[in-house]
């Protein structure tokens, strides 16, 4: 298992631009998604807690939403450093990812998502630009699709931070 | 002020589908999404807390994503209503509303939405059928649109709880 399979994406985000609510891990009260490669797909799994309740017995449309979108600018993150190589787009230490943010997020609800069950959304890069990677996903309970997803994310503009 | 203009549209849910994390009154974790009249829009109105972070200083996309969601399928409910009048759509109570369900939720983030002041969410409904209603929310920050969504919202399947 190389360095790619084994940390997740969210876990290489600079210090600086890792508190998100959904993945960060600076974030004390957040999600906390962790996306990793599965060989070409890149994989979340996560289990939702009780409260996460839509109508009773499935899991709440947001919080889905929420899983396709930090799965989404994860992947948008590891496809853009795999494609620039090491040491690409100002990065500052070994292993550090380009930081994306969500421009347009899509989910198509299939059908109702047991809660319970531990998820899994499932993607892959589906167009990549120099400032844009589209990531198309899929998520799963008890192995059948509840819902799609897209995301178009983007390159984190500079102003964002204060680095 | 008549009573829809007073009373959130997620408060007139019957009671075993008011248990959503964004919406539901009966759900003690959750955000309690509360959606109004006013005039031809509807309007939520949420502060949110400062864990619910993207990048610092600006609002996680996800509970966006959650806001013009549960905007939504409140909005879809309560046109449903008006449309055919008290009593219809197998509803027990005076003033109760058909449970509508998220069949697809599209977010445009326009521009980073920043985090501390009470966002506003407005919007109407602009297809409206027996089974679907579609929702077009906009996303305000100090006056600003930061965010556009789209909701296809369609009635609980039967076979959802166990009424």
């Amino acid at each position: 298992m190389d360095r790619e399979e084994g940390e997740a994406f969210q876990d290489r985000y600079p210090e600086d631009v890792a508190h998100c609510y959904g993945c960060g891990r600076l974030n004390p009260h957040g999600h906390h998604v962790k996306t990793r490669w599965e060989g070409e797909e890149t994989v979340t799994r996560f289990t939702p807690e009780p409260h996460y309740t839509a109508i009773p017995g499935y899991v709440y449309g947001g919080l889905i939403a929420s899983l396709v979108d930090c799965h989404g600018t994860g992947t948008a993150a590891a496809v853009a450093a795999r494609a620039e190589g090491p040491g690409a787009g100002g990065r500052d230490r070994p292993g550090e990812l380009p930081r994306f943010v969500t421009a347009s997020l899509h989910v198509d609800y299939l059908r109702p998502t047991p809660l319970g069950p531990e998820l899994e959304v499932r993607g892959r890069a589906t167009e990549v630009t120099a400032r844009k990677v589209v990531v198309e996903a899929r998520v799963l309970a008890n192995g059948q699709v509840t819902a799609r997803g897209v995301v178009v994310a983007v390159r984190m503009p500079e102003g964002m931070t204060a680095r």
